[in-house]
């Protein structure tokens, strides 16, 4: 993407490179079949629970006047309209914790003015909204987003790793609540005693640690070497949000003497009960606020759209970061448009605007990545079989594969074949020659066609509308099934955070650098022999350790800026600031070999695939269930970018005489510093 | 053992063979320098805790006529004499389960005799242990124990679960019982309100699975990646109590508000309270009990002779099974006879007899294996970083490093090398050979020195009399140390019972079987991946599947009679049943070689290398701490015998064009059934 100013300029690009491909998003989405469920729920999860839990929190700042009902309502409306003429489908609209605590200061603000007061606060926030429109219209005209080139990984990571502490922050603070009085209770009801207090805090401890401990377990179901393989994918798929249905009944086994409200459970109003609808109807107090509250509500809103302008970029920025090898283009500009009509919606509406959110945008893409690996696998697979069958040679095999490869990616236009397949063809055809099998014909017992195919498949993305739609659409049924949601404990709650903080971690590469600064030297060769990102073997390792130590400073000194009451909310600013920090003041204290390697701004492993009109050729969608770990992999890569270089599997075989022969042979740097 | 049933010609023999290695024990033992308190720390606790329990309930079932401090005694005394000039030092001695039913049992019968009761009852045991003293002497004397070698794996291995899940139950009951007013207990407490045994029951949740779960992550840490190398040995060697004492340390964060009874904890009087010591004096008494019961105790004397001939020889028999690669001989009869004296020691000093106990015998042959291990190692990589030093080609090295071996055995009669330095020739000579590498220096980047020992150390033991003598008498330190014990929460004892059942199935070849069956057939290949036993190569899926349901059904039968109470202890004449079973009806059902491979009774993989008196070669206590997760493996290994074929590094690479050039080829049954 050009850095362009030309009004305009960058919304029609974004408009015209989402046009060409926006029957396919539909298309490719809908011929996933039932596969498609998985990552609709899992995101649907991932949403829906920190909006619930941002609107009970809303609803305590607020004294009612917002509660999760409108979060969710938001939520809702805002992803239904983004997944449909929305320009990037992979990003996630959500009401943020940001957005909570500005509403929190904006109430505090008003419901303190004699001529403002609770009754009008929603109306003026819907003139913050306008405002807050505005502003964000002219940033998208202007094209501001093409600076977004400049938002490297040091910033995305930093932010990513941020969110991630709020999540955990919130969990632990979560916790520690459940064995106190909690704001709004009665201190006179049975259940706040102090033996029950303790009890509650202490059955909190269970069910959060329960649903956290088996929620990271089931993610890793597909490796697991028990079960069939269908129950393990299913596990893995679903293992989640069928955690949280396991430890909400587990929360009422304690029957008997337990009084009701142990353990803590969700507390929000049913959306049919009175008052509830109160809020929709904001629009017509709005020309009872004072022209000078009016024109005031300018300054929240310009602090809201820096941090919408800041938040819903990055969060799209990560949700396609170059190794996730998409195909289709981005489109900041004309999203950001989009957010601009949407936040003005939702301020007349009287509901909290919703923007891009970390990190459910990445996680989506992530189990999208999921999701298409299966796919790609199963042709594979079925196309390897089909060779064997037929006692084809190896080259031959590979030929077939290669066009069924070809084929599920864009069958009319030749291209280069993906990294993993070339290596494949290398390293099978090499171990043939050696074994004299080049041009016998090849059986299972020669080539493990799964093992194979799980080796050396490539990153690819699923990308398409249906499953944002599907998880909007489900969130907005939240609000129809409140009545059940109201079932789960607050502690599964907390532990549901503690999960979304440590799933958002695999793949940072920032986070990987900080392990590597704890990995015991003579382990450093074990990161080498996983999945890694290139800067493990051409950089120093005291350079990764200055650069990940300033790093972790700056995240400390942002974290530390969201305890401060209002100038809190301002962090983004403080991100922001890393950029000009980057491009100008880094290239000073490193080198620039380095600096590109460590903080990958132009990185490129390969030339992205560009995205071809041509339809994709689905493969059924009832194929089998993929049964490889290596999805586990695919799932926890994530945003990182990866080599897979000095696998055990090759350097300790002798079939590539070259330079490493026996063993773990250290790629310079990192074991010899 | 040939069977001979000529009097004392057993005991002739365990003596003889003993007594020639009697100074090497100690010499060996004392040498090992302070590495040696690892597997003494780590057999201490598995001794002591579950003895404090059993004291525990000891004293509900007797009304405080015997508590912890008696079976405290009992196992540090018979501990350190049995240490000293018992014959087997691997064996670990110990007040176990069924003693403490048989006791319970008794006191039933005694208390309610007028003739007996309360008073009489330690003097009625007293003439029990003299009757089951004479029973043991006789077994002993006549050679009972020659029969120990139709006690197959599948009677051992039975038993050996059937303590686990005892151990299990015992956590499960625990743990539930947190939640209900003790019987013990004052109902009018404070602690014992609803609200507060509710919070009680959750507590010791949190503290139970946070001993489990850390205290077998903390078994792990050797292979961690993070940390330094002397810190994750030190996690490794006595993470276990530090988990104990880190936890006890977390029960007493609450305060405040919560009552001194929260958690719960041991309960036990101290040893120099008055009435302690009533019971040592027992001997005086003994003259008063009627002649009828001094007649009558003959009954529960078989019972309990029955009960200690095949505990502590099964006990004997699963420290010191063939995979072990024992090299000192065994000594079932004199054990046997020795124990007849702790019997009648026992009895005559009022307090419960120990008998040699599972799973705590084979952790101590497994924990000594683990230092064995490290002691080995860490000699051989010094031997080959010199060679390396020395620009020393592939053949020298070899050479050099087979020589160190060989010292550290017995360096003055030559015998065969051990299993694995051979493999290690073969494989690492071919791979040098293909890459011309055979006469070049070697240096580390060809040779990864720490990575292809871990590979390739044969598994051995330690076998000396010091961890046993040291473990016995910290045993008796705990009764000076009652008042710190006392701080202990009862529910991190629980989680112990569960973190001990659960240590001791890893290398069960039929825990391993059972798992088998629920492996998915796709992911058969990964259990040829890992060590494994011959059966898993050789035995057809279904045979294997048969078998371990026989086995299966076999072992809920003895755990259901547990449960009926007087005749539950006989569950031992039921599991002796096996051994008919197994020589006469087994081989109707099964192939002969499938059952050899399946219960391996005269199984040998190679032939057990002779003990000789030459002294071994010791090598510094101070080395360095070794720093392979291997020994994770040979932690977990245990009881197994095991085969490391089809290594992936191996077959996967193309040096051997035999018969498996590519991939995970099925060797046979396994995968095709």
């Amino acid at each position: 993407m050009e850095e362009t100013f030309v009004p305009f300029e960058g919304i029609k690009n974004d408009l015209r490179g989402r046009l060409r491909c926006y029957k396919q998003d539909w298309t490719s989405g809908l011929k996933s079949g039932y596969r498609i469920l998985a990552p609709t729920t899992y995101i649907f999860f991932a949403s829906a629970i920190p909006v619930i839990s941002f609107g009970e929190q809303l609803e305590r700042n607020t004294d009612g006047v917002l509660t999760a009902v409108q979060t969710l309502a938001s939520t809702a409306v805002c992803g239904i309209i983004h997944s449909i003429i929305g320009g990037q489908p992979l990003l996630i609209l959500g009401v943020a914790e940001p957005t909570v605590i500005m509403y929190t200061f904006m109430f505090n603000f008003a419901k303190e003015r004699a001529d403002l007061g609770r009754g009008l606060f929603l109306a003026w926030t819907g003139w913050v909204c306008v405002w807050t429109a505005l502003l964000l219209l002219l940033l998208a005209v202007l094209g501001a987003c093409s600076i977004i080139n400049r938002f490297t990984r040091i910033a995305g990571e930093l932010f990513g790793l941020l969110i991630a502490m709020l999540f955990m922050q919130q969990a632990i603070k979560g916790l520690v609540d459940e064995f106190r009085i909690p704001q709004r209770g009665n201190p006179k009801l049975i259940e706040f005693i102090p033996s029950w207090r303790f009890a509650n805090g202490m059955f909190a401890l269970v069910l959060s640690f329960g649903l956290l401990l088996t929620g990271l377990r089931s993610r890793k179901a597909r490796s697991w070497r028990y079960g069939s393989g269908w129950l393990r994918s299913l596990i893995a798929d679903y293992g989640v949000p069928l955690m949280v249905v396991v430890w909400t009944a587990v929360s009422y086994i304690p029957t008997g003497n337990v009084p009701k409200g142990i353990p803590r459970r969700l507390f929000s109003p049913n959306p049919w009960s009175p008052g509830a609808y109160d809020n929709w109807t904001v629009i017509k107090d709005m020309l009872d606020v004072p022209i000078f509250y009016i024109i005031g509500a300018f300054v929240p809103a310009t602090m809201i759209a820096v941090l919408y302008y800041f938040d819903h970029s990055v969060a799209s920025q990560l949700s396609q970061q170059k190794e996730f090898n998409l195909r289709k283009p981005s489109s900041y500009h004309y999203d950001l448009l989009l957010l601009a009509f949407l936040t003005l919606m939702c301020g007349l509406l009287g509901i909290p605007p919703s923007n891009g959110v970390i990190p459910q945008s990445p996680m989506h893409t992530k189990s999208l990545a999921t999701l298409k690996y299966q796919l790609l696998r199963n042709r594979l697979v079925q196309t390897a079989r089909r060779s064997l069958r037929k006692n084809a040679s190896l080259g031959q095999l590979y030929g077939n594969m290669q066009e069924a490869y070809q084929q599920m990616q864009t069958p009319l236009i030749h291209q280069q074949p993906a990294q993993g397949l070339k290596e494949f063809k290398e390293s099978t055809i090499q171990a043939a020659t050696c074994t004299g099998h080049i041009d016998a014909p090849v059986d299972e017992t020669v080539f493990d066609i799964e093992k194979e195919i799980d080796d050396l498949l490539p990153v690819e993305v699923k990308e398409q509308r249906v499953s944002n739609l599907l998880q909007a659409t489900m969130v907005g049924g939240c609000v129809a099934a409140m009545p059940f949601l109201k079932m789960i404990p607050t502690s599964v709650l907390w532990g549901y955070f503690a999960f979304m903080a440590i799933e958002s971690l695999p793949g940072n590469q920032f986070w990987e650098r900080i392990l590597l600064l704890f990995t015991a030297p003579s382990r450093r060769y074990k990161v080498l022999e996983d999945y890694h990102a290139t800067f493990v073997e051409t950089v120093p390792f005291k350079t990764i350790a200055m650069f990940t130590i300033f790093q972790t400073t700056y995240l400390l000194i942002c974290f530390g800026l969201t305890w401060i009451p209002i100038a809190g909310v301002m962090f983004p600013l403080m991100i922001m600031l890393l950029i000009p920090a980057r491009q100008y003041c880094l290239p000073k204290f490193f080198k620039g070999a380095h600096l590109q390697d460590l903080d990958a701004a132009e990185y490129e492993e390969a030339p992205a695939l560009p995205f071809n009109l041509a339809t994709e050729v689905e493969i059924g969608a009832g194929a089998d269930y993929g049964d490889g770990e290596i999805l586990d992999e695919v799932i926890t890569r994530s945003r990182g970018e990866f080599r897979h270089t000095s696998s055990p599997k090759i350097t300790s075989s002798t079939t590539t005489p070259a330079n490493n022969p026996i063993s773990h042979q250290s790629p310079t740097s990192l074991l010899h510093t």
